[in-house]
């Protein structure tokens, strides 16, 4: 099992976390999807998938989802 | 025609506008909502009906979309 964290930025509110969960969690691997919303900020998106995840897709679902990948911790 | 201006504190974004709009939408007599989204403060919500509308039921959608009702200019 494998756990990164995702900032995104962009996100304001419950519809937003909604959407980029969705987005994510339709991932091919994605166990789990938990976002701390800073409405002000940064969030902080952590994925965790069976394997580690490549960061292409990540990144392609946030922007579906309407936002902006800034970076990743693994 | 009547057209009426509410002011909605909470929305952050478009989704918040979508659930917004649906809401008073779906209220009788409503032909149009127009929503001026003020991601720092209070929202303007531009609402035409047929006939003026009570305040109760608009409040009321407001609501259930999940914000604030702060006023209303006719």
């Amino acid at each position: 099992m494998s756990i990164a964290t995702y900032t995104v930025v962009g996100m304001t509110c419950g519809h937003c976390v909604t959407a980029v969960t969705g987005e994510i969690a339709a991932l091919d691997g994605v166990k789990a999807v938990e976002v701390d919303l800073e409405v002000d900020g940064s969030s902080r998106v952590a994925v965790t998938s069976a394997s580690p995840l490549a960061v292409v897709p990540v990144r392609a679902a946030v922007q579906e989802a309407g936002y902006d990948l800034a970076g990743v911790t693994r």
